[in-house]
């Protein structure tokens, strides 16, 4: 009886702060929408995603750290410190996008980052149904769709990415006006990888216990 | 006498499946030294190596299936999974040169390119061997000989590299130009460095057997 | 008693090549301030930090050769793995850094290269406390004093990069200068990622012996 309740609260304390983590990549997608729809990041809005990444890093370490101490864990050490650093990366990028738009001093956010900005959308929040879902074996269907939505938006991602920068390469006279932009294109993309390599961790660890 | 009809199917397969996976690297590598001596990219090619990388990725898959659902592996499960997913990565990485070719509409491929894909082919044609040689350990001195090759190639793909961008930014006055060129020969770099990664996770698994 | 002396000798000899290990990191770290600060990279400084680069990959292949041949180890494999790659990966950045700037044809290395080179200096530094601290558990202080500077650094290396790449995107109208300077700016600040990589694997390893 001890060992059950050893065991059970870490159990479900990984999977709590898994959900919590996903929270901040899920706020951080919100937010680069948010911003490409209205064109600009100001200043109150990098302060905004910087807090969101240090809270998201804050639960990283967390759970880095509830890891270390635990002899007995609910998935696979390697699966668990993964997706730990997988999640963590997506609203790295994110932070990345949102700040280089600040640095590199754009005024007028393109409609094709709008448009990237909804497809990460929608695979982030694929991507907190399919984590947020390891609690229960019933979730097994739901983490399933989740995580095929996120391969096939990984997909539309690389073919936007291609069009984007073929047009990019066409059209765009200013060198460094094209620096700026094939940089949040291919870092946009990245976003949308990273969140395929968090479905494909998911879906490991359904097949480890299935 | 059922454990061992159990287990050695599984370590056959494995390397079937990689020997598999590496015939598609193969593919990708001959494909890029054929486009690089024709200098253009057309429509037709570029399906051809999407096509590649959809095979490869699949058997990348089924290895990571396999290994999920298998509690006795031929080698250790982070060398099998980090060996899927870096073989995985040489398709990817030709597939994004090929891609690049054609998004930056270059109609005719310099020499230099022609160079890498033939140090390129010769590294990857180096991996086939080494990875189809695990089945067995007589073969311990040709992987050997073939992840010493691949080495030496690292290191003249990067002696290359260095030439070709000191002489990139010598001579060419077209900024969008060198941006295209910068990135492709670095990317070109860098499928010899997965290369290495492969060969250095051969070495491991071999060390660990011998 | 037998075993002990087999014990022992083994996780000296895997933290005692750590120590050699980061001896070339901080070599590495101190001529990229000396060559900052002098202004210029000439061909010797050039073969110098190839010198230390070989050197230093050559105590990363001891260190895996030594992994895979042992069967205990005084901390977990993968960590054991993940620092000798991690500290590998340091030289081969400062590598990187110091060849552009001679394959670049840069003769005037500017102030802000100068700050990043202490910056990087004084995280390569900590590095080495923390790493070196390893073989004894009274150094836990210590150590964890140097973790904790080694975040701090890449917090300062996060806001210069972007301090930087502002001005250089403001002020510079050569695109071709611009390129050159982004990417050196951008490697120099993944030094300071690499190192917090670093001290996130000493921190784990400290957590999980204490």
């Amino acid at each position: 009886l001890v060992l059950i309740f050893r065991f059970f609260p870490r159990e479900f304390s990984f999977i709590a702060l898994f959900k919590e983590q996903v929270t901040h990549s899920v706020a951080a997608s919100a937010l680069l929408k948010e911003l490409a729809l209205k064109g600009v990041v100001d200043h109150y809005n990098l302060e905004r995603i910087h807090h969101i990444e240090h809270e998201g890093d804050d639960v990283a370490h967390k759970i880095i750290d509830q890891l270390n101490k635990s002899f007995i864990t609910p998935f696979d050490r390697e699966d668990i410190l993964s997706l730990a650093k997988k999640i963590d990366d997506i609203v790295d990028t994110l932070d990345a996008i949102i700040s280089r738009l600040n640095i590199y001093k754009i005024n007028r956010i393109d409609n094709n980052l709008v448009q990237f900005s909804m497809v990460i959308d929608e695979s982030v929040k694929a991507i907190a149904i399919a984590v947020s879902g390891l609690n229960n074996t019933k979730n097994s269907k739901a983490i399933k769709e989740a995580c095929i939505e996120v391969n096939r938006l990984e997909n539309v991602g690389d073919a936007m990415r291609d069009t984007f920068l073929g047009n990019l390469f066409e059209t765009e006279n200013n060198p460094i006006e094209l620096i700026k932009w094939k940089e949040i294109y291919q870092d946009a993309e990245t976003v949308l990888d990273i969140c395929e390599d968090v479905a494909n961790i998911v879906e490991s660890i359904m097949v480890k216990h299935s």
